[in-house]
């Protein structure tokens, strides 16, 4: 294993197949909003998310069924978000992942009971982890702050009220750090605290790498809308400048905001130099997204 | 307190007092997802389930702020359910508790929005209770198992779906006690667990009574929705019948129905009567919910 070389598909594939098992447990599965749910869930995301929540925790040497299933409740609230995000009255996006998005594919109403029973699942799976439950309830309140109005939910609306308006760069950060960082540092810490106390004296550095490669993952986002095709996004290629969206690029120009994706890149690994175990994966993450394209 | 007759307001008040407390120590009151969410959850509402958490923790001799929190925290959940259930693409309702929707007042974007943030809340205060771990985990089960895929959000989906349609008896029941029973449900067990493992042995008569009150609630909502006016209800009158809904009075009459409600009520008081403690408040509360014109 350890000469290997780490492959973002192989944990990727992991949590599809995690996720799929959780939702074809569940009861109800001829239901509509069963079956809404496991097309978005199910239909092929980067999970980068998890992966994160996978990779710290392995920082730490824990490999287990609970690593299984934060993993599998951050890419199931993060998928909510995606579907809400698509929705007419949102950013109306009728493409996700190169598939109809969820309310084309099936109606808007169904698109947002979805979303709102994906919140419901990624907090219930989050129970039934088997650590100590002081750290189960540790995990839940780091989520439901990374979403709620300390996080997604107040960037996404801070994301649409200032469409059409030209904001300033911190105004633009704080709204990503919101809308992306919140569930990237969430997803991180969340990877660590399954480990216990071990990840204690590291929650600073974790922190600050989950809202680094937050920004990184968004300003990438934001060059990727203008750089790539649609059929590479899977996406609709120059959505943000379809509807006008202060973007970094609109803000700094291209060039200038490639320059500052590789200094976020840089920090990134700067900062995972400074996290204990073997970090070699993170590493290697970390160049694999420099390459995205989608 | 002994002799005081026991009065819905009192309780509803304590709730919006301690819901309008925890909304205000928010960061971010500046913005409009907050407002929005504020505007909902504080614009008075009956706030019957979390009155049950209370009667039924008092049952169990437990008047904590753990008990604060648990019915502010059903509360939140309920709130985000109706902002979602007023939203064009669900029931489009445009008037709520005598004042314009959430969508309405601020626009969809915000009330979707809100909606999952109050979800996220919802969850969120629980984990600030100061009970033992172990059960605030099972607060947080309840909870989620009841909005999710086997819950209120699988209740709103077949609900929508079989609109314009005549559905037998069984199927509207079924309908209603995912999208309404669920609900009171969990907020009953919630109200119980809070004493800790005192209320073990009543949990069989717990739940029996959350499924019956929840759809002696709905029966009645149903009745109400031809018998009252729209002034009573806060909320447009003949609504069910402006988007053909079955309804109990649509599928027995509104006699047989009035007869049904009855029969619930006076179920809810047979099972009351198996429940420990002091009960005279129980029985109360379903009195006056059986003369309630909204």
């Amino acid at each position: 294993m350890k000469n290997q070389p780490f492959s973002f598909e192989i944990y990727s594939k992991k949590i599809h197949e995690n996720m799929s098992f959780f939702l074809n447990q569940l009861p109800n599965q001829d239901q509509e909003l069963i079956q809404s749910i496991k097309y978005s869930c199910l239909n092929g995301g980067k999970h980068v998310r998890g992966i994160l929540v996978y990779l710290i925790a392995e920082l730490f040497q824990v490999t287990s069924s609970n690593v299984d299933k934060i993993a599998i409740s951050v890419e199931l609230m993060h998928t909510y978000s995606l579907i809400h995000d698509d929705l007419p009255a949102m950013d109306d996006d009728d493409i996700r992942r190169g598939q109809p998005s969820n309310h084309i594919k099936f109606n808007q109403a169904t698109a947002i009971l979805a979303g709102d029973a994906l919140q419901a699942l990624s907090f219930e799976i989050l129970t039934q982890l088997t650590i100590k439950p002081h750290y189960i309830i540790r995990l839940i309140e780091l989520l439901s702050n990374s979403v709620g109005t300390k996080g997604m939910c107040l960037g996404q609306s801070l994301d649409i009220l200032n469409e059409n308006k030209t904001i300033d760069l911190n105004t633009l950060k704080k709204i990503h750090q919101l809308k992306t960082g919140a569930l990237f540092k969430s997803s991180i810490l969340m990877g660590a605290i399954v480990s216990g106390d071990e990840s204690k004296k590291y929650l600073n550095s974790l922190s600050h790498f989950g809202e680094t490669i937050g920004l990184f993952f968004q300003v990438q986002d934001d060059i990727l809308d203008i750089t790539s095709t649609t059929d590479e996004l899977g996406k609709p290629q120059g959505s943000d400048q379809k509807i006008y969206k202060s973007t970094f690029p609109s803000l700094l120009g291209l060039d200038e905001a490639i320059v500052y994706a590789n200094e976020l890149q840089e920090k990134c690994l700067f900062i995972i130099n400074q996290l204990p175990g073997n970090k070699e994966k993170l590493i290697h993450l970390i160049k694999i997204l420099s390459k995205r394209k989608k």
